[in-house]
């Protein structure tokens, strides 16, 4: 079988990624082939800052030696200052993450990773980004749901960056169905799981305690859940999200569908924050990304983790793999 | 010292709390006095159906040998037949707790752990009921905060049993300061820490992310935690609750004060279940409960794992230790 080759794409300039990928480079890999999609001399002075070996290669030619990176050029407009994101670069961020885009869907890539963006820069570049997720969903023209996985658990979430208190009045029918379609179809074809247990949470303390504590799981969840099962889908719930997480029920499920972001993530990341990966399903392709910031105070410095964009990049591969044998 | 006199309460007597009672009373302590405010014809018949020796003894005579429980009796109205609650014995179920609350009150115990109680039978028994922490508030007539606990971490919540779509306009700035206040006084005199250091997640997810993602943060939270900071508190947040959980930040931690149910109590059941405890918080007596169910199908079969009451008794002991140094 031929190693996917696979787009990864730093993020914002002046934060961890471009420090992350020189990291990534300096070990042989087995399972892909990256390409990354990034300014050269942000990737060079990232190298410099670390005091590690970079040769940045043409995006065809394989890398063979450790500090090896091909790459597909996409020049900043501004010079990088590491810990200053500069809004003049917004611009080639998103052209980044765009050309990988159109890298995966007409074959060039087989997935993509990312490195963290900064929101507030983007959007100081005039460009209206409310997340990575968002932008490729966009581009692609799909509906997509956002997993995050370590290894203990895969939290899939019905909605992500929105107040609470529109979280409830947010939760209906059809974008249940529609988070459970792409969810178990992404398991399926994705994951190469034939007959994936998704556990879903209700939206209530307790599940609602049977309408005690809230009416939503008897009005809108426990129906589309009955529907789904009858196309076939093995739903479990809905279950009260506090013990839903237990050790011993969490080995039986394949992913959880949380209803909202701070009811699926904590135990997500006490679990295992460094390993953790940020996917986005229902795209034509695989999208990985690390489940963390800029962290614009460590950029530069050679202190931040590179354990979630490894994660990232062997999650992408193992997707993509198992995309090309379906 | 002299040891503390607690009070035993099993909760439904249907239940799995009868069982689990005669468990406790198998083994000597070395750490309080427990005495049963029960029916005794219903430990009798738990303890005959684990075939463990059970002796009665007059509530003020010591238990010496395993099998030695010290009752204070409240007769049911009706027999127990294990895993079928009887609404006919709802009073005699809300009469124990309101005893142990009374003899808390006038000193006769230093404390009470109480069992689970079924919230259905005894609202079928004609007796509003809405959880035992409020019962045991009313009756004391004060505010109270429910913690739970693990060896891991301690999680307060400022609203507990509420429907979702509630949540976001139950927080206000009286009630927050209500809740800190109360957590802090009992993590002081409860707990004799002196200077406890309080974690307080924000409402929204990533705590609002200045503002993008809901304003209560700014305009309820910060300004009810620099209040508090003025009067000597230790507040940090407010945190974002996906990331205010990793290991390492919990460390800092005396307590995570959770917004609502669903945000803090996930970590708190994965990361400890069987050893987790509840406790309420501003009673004028330490009250440590088992934070688990009825559990009615494990009821009379000597399968439930009694590590949770356990627990709250090792709890409710230290507590009652802490509070008579004080």
């Amino acid at each position: 079988m031929t190693r996917p080759r696979l787009a990864l794409v730093p993020g914002e300039p002046a934060g961890v990624g471009p420090e992350l990928c020189v990291r990534l480079a300096q070990q042989p890999r087995t399972d892909c082939h990256l390409v990354a999609l990034a300014d050269p001399a942000t990737l060079q002075a990232a190298a410099d800052a670390l005091r590690l070996p970079l040769n940045l290669l043409p995006a065809q030619q394989p890398a063979r030696a450790p500090g090896d990176l091909p790459l597909h050029a996409v020049p900043n407009a501004a010079g990088v200052a590491f810990g200053r994101p500069d809004p003049g670069n917004a611009a080639a961020v998103v052209a980044a993450l765009h050309q990988a885009a159109d890298g995966c869907m007409d074959g060039t890539f087989a997935g993509m990773v990312t490195g963290p963006v900064h929101k507030a820069t983007i959007n100081q570049g005039g460009i209206a980004y409310t997340g990575t997720t968002e932008l490729l969903a966009a581009h692609a023209g799909c509906e997509v749901v956002m997993m995050l996985a370590n290894d203990i658990v895969r939290v899939a979430l019905a909605t992500t960056h929105l107040p609470l208190r529109k979280v409830a009045d947010a939760i209906d029918a059809a974008l249940l169905r529609q988070v459970l379609r792409i969810t178990h179809a992404a398991l399926r074809t994705g994951f190469g799981i034939a007959d994936p247990v998704i556990a879903v949470l209700g939206l209530n303390p307790h599940a609602g305690e049977d309408g005690h504590l809230g009416h939503e799981e008897i009005e809108i969840l426990a129906p589309v859940l009955e529907q789904l099962r009858g196309e076939g889908m093995h739903l479990v719930g809905p279950l009260p999200a506090d013990t839903a997480f237990l050790p011993g029920k969490l080995r039986g499920f394949d992913t959880v569908l949380a209803m909202y972001h701070d009811q699926g993530l904590p135990v997500l990341k006490y679990s295992g924050f460094e390993q953790a990966v940020n996917l986005t399903l229902g795209l034509p392709y695989p999208r990985v990304a690390v489940d963390h910031g800029t962290a614009l105070d460590l950029a530069g410095r050679g202190m931040a983790d590179p354990s979630s964009l490894e994660a990232a990049v062997a999650t992408c591969a193992r997707l993509a793999a198992q995309r090309a044998t379906a």
